[in-house]
């Protein structure tokens, strides 16, 4: 059987830098002869991305009930998980997803108030062990995101989704989540992102130096 | 406080006669005095409808994970009891819903081959307790469900959905769930539902009596 492959995952608050970094990540992989399936969460094949709509959609006609909500982001991440991400580990790609689990602690976790332990279960019975094997935590004071985040809004013509449209003590929850995540999982690489980009890249790509052996 | 209302659910595999009877249930229950609402899994709310299409959906660009369908499922019945079958008891209502977990049970259980435990563990973290006060199953010999389904679609000019795009083998082990269901909860009245109409809606208001005392 060939090698498996490696499991990647981005992660940190709204536009502190996830999918800029995320470019950077395989461009160095794939320079130094990995595989590479880049992706992301919710979301990441047809039928995930159809659910990801509908958890990002702003509007809907009643409000959409907390536990609804969490079952559908581990739908999304079923689907995700057995029809891409498996499969390419076993061919023996490295796989580089924007956002997974840590995410949904978060955000529906720390942010909406959602007990951890209903978290915990639906990890155990779609993951069934499935870890990412090393985290890069974008970690930046929140206004720094927010400001990137509108100016990348601006310059795209972006429309805000359903949980960019949450209110500033919703973010300081998310933040708080993440690191609470870091201070407890040995997977989890904290980044300064608040740094230049040139410097966060060269934090990055220290760690993946120290992954691949190179 | 209102007296807490009833929860009725309708069960039994395709064409068998649950919409005809829960309409015949509901006139029943409302000549008695009672207040009701009649409901449908999966959807029975607006975002639960919009997953239900998700499910039912016959062509999907890749296979629906079974994972995946079972969180749909839940994630759809979420909505659906915490914005409306919970708050209609708590108000005193009667609910009358077609379909609810035991077709989870036996379509994703035991048609999909499912393990059971996964359902048990879906069913603990969304229904907390919540149960049927009574089930009726409506039960008839698989022949008899899908020859009036047949001729029901052929004057409504309905299309197919996902489920019924399956094969005999899979109708058979949906059954046999439903039987399995039927041995092991008391909840659960079977009606011989092969018999005809007014037969069949003399057994279901004979149970109806029994449950209003009137
Ligand atoms: N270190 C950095 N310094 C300055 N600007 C940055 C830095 N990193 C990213 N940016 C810019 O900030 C904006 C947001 O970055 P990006 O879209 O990568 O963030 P994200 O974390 O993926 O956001 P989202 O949470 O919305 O998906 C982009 O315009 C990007 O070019
Ligand atoms: N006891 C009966 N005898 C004869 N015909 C019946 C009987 N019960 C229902 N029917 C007819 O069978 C057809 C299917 O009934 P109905 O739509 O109520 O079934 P259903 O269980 O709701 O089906 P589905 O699973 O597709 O929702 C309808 O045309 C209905 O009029
Ligand atoms: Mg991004
Ligand atoms: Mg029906």
């Amino acid at each position: 059987m060939i090698q498996p492959g490696r499991f990647i995952t981005f992660e940190g608050g709204e536009g502190v830098g996830k999918s800029t970094n995320i470019q950077f990540c395989a461009e160095w992989l794939r320079s130094h002869g990995v595989e590479v399936l880049v992706t992301r969460e919710p979301g990441g094949t047809p039928v995930a991305e159809t659910i990801r709509n509908q958890l990002l959609k702003a509007h809907h006609s009643e409000p959409v009930d907390p536990m609804a909500e969490l079952l559908l982001v581990f739908a999304a991440r079923a689907q995700h998980i057995n029809t891409l991400i498996k499969p390419a580990l076993i061919a023996g790609k490295w796989v580089v997803c924007d956002r997974f689990t840590d995410s949904t602690v978060a955000y529906q976790g720390f942010g909406r108030g959602l007990p951890q332990a209903w978290i915990e279960e639906l990890k155990l019975l779609v993951q069934r062990g499935l870890e990412p094997d090393c985290t890069f935590l974008l970690d930046a004071p929140l206004g720094i995101g927010m400001a990137r985040a509108r100016g990348r809004a601006i310059s795209n013509g972006d429309v805000i989704d359903r949980f960019e449209q949450e209110q500033q003590e919703f973010f300081e929850r998310v933040q708080q989540g993440f690191h609470w995540l870091a201070q407890h999982n040995r997977r989890m690489r904290r980044i300064d992102a608040s740094q230049p980009l040139d410097n966060v890249q060269a934090q990055i790509a220290a760690v993946l130096q120290e992954l691949t052996g190179l």
